[in-house]
């Protein structure tokens, strides 16, 4: 009888290579290790990862290259929708965990696997995005979390992989990275206090950069197009040039506190220099070219996609209608953003666009008015306050 | 048989002072000068503006003391609801500008004025703001808008004036400030135009602190109560303490692009260093003390608050309603917020509060689990990804 | 040197009338009358009413046929909305208005008309809806209103006409009436006041049926496609169906009371009988296909598009967005729905559909669960409570 | 060493007698039994209950009567809310429920309890309502679920029992009702499918009245204090009484079809004459006194309110928030509703107060305007279709 398969969201550091192991001996498995790479990993670090694998002992290990869809199916939705959660946080974490626990389920749905896993530990977030994806995509398969469910501390596991003889140097940083395409998280023994903030050093990217530079960026239906010049056909080259160019200003960078699924809060450094540009520069420019109503129902809409996204309900059907409306509104959000970078901070300048309704042509805001008289004005504001003038009347009828 | 009476909305400038002329000597009407003072006006201002008035021949100049009722009718709400419209401006002008408008039309009812005017072009929103209270308030007085109906050019008032003998140095400053408690906004050309930025010597506060400095802001029941050691009873003079220590960094400045009343788009420049901080201060906190829940409802009532302050409807009785809910969320958000304070801008370090709900007592985001287990979280998980598991077999079951 | 060319909204009664000779005699205008007929007119009528245009004397007068494109831009969207104007009215005349309006706009800058007119009185909500919809459509077309400028009397608008010549009977209707596709309105004398209901013979279609009957509806992507066994291409025709068998029943009678859009309340009496059935069939069968969060978005904006379209924002880019929305959650609103129908009343019996998401292999409500455990739900409980018990336990430790 | 204390929600009914043998002999516990009285129980009833307590062995049996707090805590927000979830159901079970977990919760808190159980079954929406209001309010007490966890048929049950020595009729009714002060459920073999509907036989209250009854409702500050002429100091009796007038007639029967919490659709009988009368009554009466905008954020935050409710979430504290606020809108909701009834349905033929904005005074719908003109609406609907206008003026400008 053939060995049952098990799927494992593998990334190479300690809690994963404990997984294979642990799958692998103590529970019988055929283990198929999976990396899915959204964009935070160089080619030497997708060879380093795959060999460990299979120093490891997994039947087979694959790399899923995703960057780009991540970017269509789920980035380009986050940057329609201006998404920061709780007004600072891009998702960074949140997009690419439950995108690559998805790409994980269906690789496991793919090779018929009876069981999948991964190795987050009970105190987090991305266990639920992970349980959940794989629940929804592949329901019959058995869900197994090593780490979470035996509470091993870091010494155990090591301990346990020094035993099987699986030598690496397994020592902690002393501040945890996730690097990926849409920011970098940082955790360290502040962001598990609420009064203390991250050291200078701390930071991922130290400030290289201490002269203002001016960079424009081009828009084209809502997607990031052009970098200081230079156009993109893809979208994702253009994020990462300028990540290149502005995080060296130490810019985008911030501690979000927020409600974790569990219920939970929780704290978490991050710097996302072309996250947190991109996002103002979007807003600006839709601030120009889009109605108020838009502008209104766009927030309440996207507001709803990062909290679906950040709950690991990426899945949910609602999703992709919220989705259809972002797209549908971007026609218009197209053309030049300008921006100021300097250390530890930016601003937008301004915008251009053929579809700005700030038109000197309509009236210009405290100007003189040609598109309308006072009296129009002194009518709309007649009839605008109707209601609560009424209102009023009524009120002092009754009290007299 | 007597004048009429007409209350004018002076602020002392060219277009009221003409307005006071006009309305006294070409429509005959006695008038009633006043001036509402919510924190923007020194001693020395006021008497100015008095004298002024009475040179130009009201009947009765009267200068309305609003401060204390400002902060506690409006701008503690605006710190509840962490309101910044479109997620940049923290409603400075808004805000004073109905509140005034207000005071001035329960002035006139309280004399028994039968017409009320001011002196806004037609081109902004001050206009609607000073109709909509005026006719809610004093619904039977004419409004009479000398400005907006005439549409007169500045040397047509100066013109006119000065054949009434009316001699001042009328002319324009390159930047039009509006200083107040809540922050001062800055127009020029380039706020009229969509891609320009201000130059740094338009900003009304010069930078001179260069390095950087720590303040510990005191909430109580969601109000600011101490700052940098120091106590206040009133949060007015904590607010200005504030301001005091922050806007010499040059910190708060950005352009707010917003939907006026009248449907046009305009620009404004701004700078609000106090009002900033202490918003994002105060939600930082928030994030701590707060439910999940109380988050996004109070982001909900808080947004269409600004929303219908910023449209003139200050007196509508939903704004009482969600005053009352901003209010009965307060109670837990008490404790300190850690600011840093550096050139161009600040980042809140981080909180103390005896309402913290991040208490590692039960369970550290990341960290191990005590207060649950992991089969709780997949118990958890499955039953959170019920519904759409379903779906997606139902879905299956049809395409097949 | 030739007459300027006026495009007037006609609609055959007295105040149109009127408003074709004054347009054409007092203001000089060569009159162009247009008639969009939504589904509201017979051939008859339509002959009618074109005859008595030809006889005031219009240069030429067009019957716009737009039943389809009312069904496949408005009503459509109602449905897939499940739209009830304040849990009440399907939006009957209001949808109808401003779809004509438009129309009326449209033609207008077809012919390039310099002036375009309604017959609106100034206390309704109509007169706002043509306002808006020619102001945005042409908006350098002077708008006239004659019936709301002049305030014109019945009695002066027939003595005007009578001395003209126009010879017709006037005598006005105990109740007015307009009917439409998407239900009948009816005013009169009880719906201006606050207490008093319709009486029995003031509603158009008179009971005629007692017995009751059962009929089934059949949707395919959110459409009705079939009525009691027939199949039907054209929605128009499935929904003039269900009105034929349904209206005699009495069913669907109701006052709306709402808030206009110039301030004032308002109250009108209607019967509907198809829109009420089909919106609560169509609700229904959605609570068995679309998911929860699908659900409660679609509320919001359907909410939110019936209120603009009531307020005459039918061409604001946003009503396209949401349009997009709702159409793209359609693709499972497929199914029969049961109905019960008898004098005054129905109730939906139950649905069937391949997406019914109540499925008892997934486990059935207050039964025995099969597809998740005791302490699945004990930990997903556990979990969910997780916030609010650490919120309790913060607070007593506070108090203490 | 004395046993250990469990608090059993107990209704007397088969699962719950066999929990009190199950936990008293197989589990060593003292029992002690309770059952929360929300008006849905006579003084027979609860006698006879408290004896099979005893019979059954309890330690101890404590009959709470909540029924006062019950409407004071809940229902008055119920109806200030006009909550119908999914605009169908009054949320009779839910609202019940929730109050009756935490008021066993707070029993078992008090006599200091180290176990807490429930006899729900595991695929329904009450045991995560009593698991979260246990775990929120007793957290450290260990929840014990019976019925869930063993999975026991009726029958395994009823031979358990017998095996003890109890000897009861346990004969099951074809249909499980429970009967509140806010509606009686009625679950069947039909419910559990998604076609069928209830025959007539099982509506618990069979239809006795056939002539059409009026009668008059009396709100106070939202409040019902008046029923057909008499005045109630107590709402609850005021509700009675109205249920004893209505229900006769069969009104407020429907079925409905919602979203459980664990993720299934559930669907529900239920007859709640009162409920759905008073709710259709206040909102109409809201529709005549409030301002659109109350009318809006009303409904918004009620349907949230009823939604969380439903979840179990009665506890958390936005839901005091969210009390506050509903209960700050209702001060001008103070008139009389007159209702007619008869057998199936009924409506509400119009109202009166001194709060209504629906004012003749003040310009009646689609009659003479007074108190503004037809410039002033002109003005109004140039400035309201501003930015549409322009919107539509630039996307030609780009298009050319």
């Amino acid at each position: 009888m053939s060995q049952p398969k098990v799927v494992l969201a593998f990334s190479g550091g300690l809690d994963t290579s404990f997984c294979v192991k642990y799958l692998a001996e103590d529970r019988g498995y055929e283990v198929y290790s999976v990396l899915v790479d959204t964009g935070g990993f160089s080619d030497e670090e997708l060879k380093t990862i795959e060999a460990n694998a299979y120093a490891l002992g997994v039947k087979q290990h694959a790399t899923i290259s995703k960057t780009k869809e991540y970017y269509n199916d789920c980035i380009k939705y986050l940057i329609f929708g201006n998404i920061l959660k709780n007004n600072t946080y891009p998702l960074s974490v949140s997009a690419e965990r439950i995108f690559q626990a998805v790409a994980v389920a269906e690789y496991a749905k793919e090779i018929g696997a009876s069981a999948i896993a991964h190795g987050s530990t009970g105190a987090g977030n991305d266990q639920v995005r992970f349980d959940m994806a794989f629940r929804i995509i592949v329901p019959d398969a058995e869900i197994i979390t090593p780490i979470r469910d035996l509470k091993l501390s870091r010494e155990a596991e090591i301990e346990y992989l020094t035993a099987k003889g699986v030598a690496r140097d397994w020592t902690k940083a002393a501040y945890s990275i996730n690097k990926g395409l849409w920011g970098t998280s940082v955790g360290g023994k502040e962001t598990l206090t609420s009064d203390q903030y991250l050291p200078e050093s701390a930071w991922p990217t130290q400030i290289t950069k201490t002269e203002p530079e001016r960079v424009t960026l081009e828009f084209a239906g809502g997607e990031l197009k052009g970098v200081a010049g230079e156009a993109f056909e893809n979208s994702v080259t253009a994020i990462q040039k300028l990540a290149e160019i502005a995080q060296p200003f130490g810019i985008g960078r911030d501690i979000h506190v927020g409600d974790t699924i569990i219920g939970i809060k929780g704290r978490v450094g991050f710097e996302a220099a072309a996250p947190l540009i991109i996002i103002k520069a979007h807003h600006t420019l839709e601030k120009h070219v889009l109605t108020e109503q838009q502008l209104y129902w766009k927030e309440q809409l996207a507001n709803w996609y990062g909290s679906l996204l950040h709950k690991g309900q990426f899945v949910e059907p609602v999703m992709r209608n919220i989705e259809t409306f972002l797209g549908d509104t971007q026609s218009h959000v197209t053309g030049k953003v300008h921006i100021y970078l300097a250390p530890h901070r930016f601003h937008v300048e301004g915008i251009e666009s053929a579809f700005d309704l700030m038109s000197s042509k309509f009236g210009s805001y405290g100007e003189m008015n040609n598109a309308w008289t006072g009296d129009d004005v002194r009518g709309f504001s007649k009839v605008a306050s109707n209601q609560v003038m009424i209102y009023g009347k009524v009120s002092d009828s009754v009290n007299q």
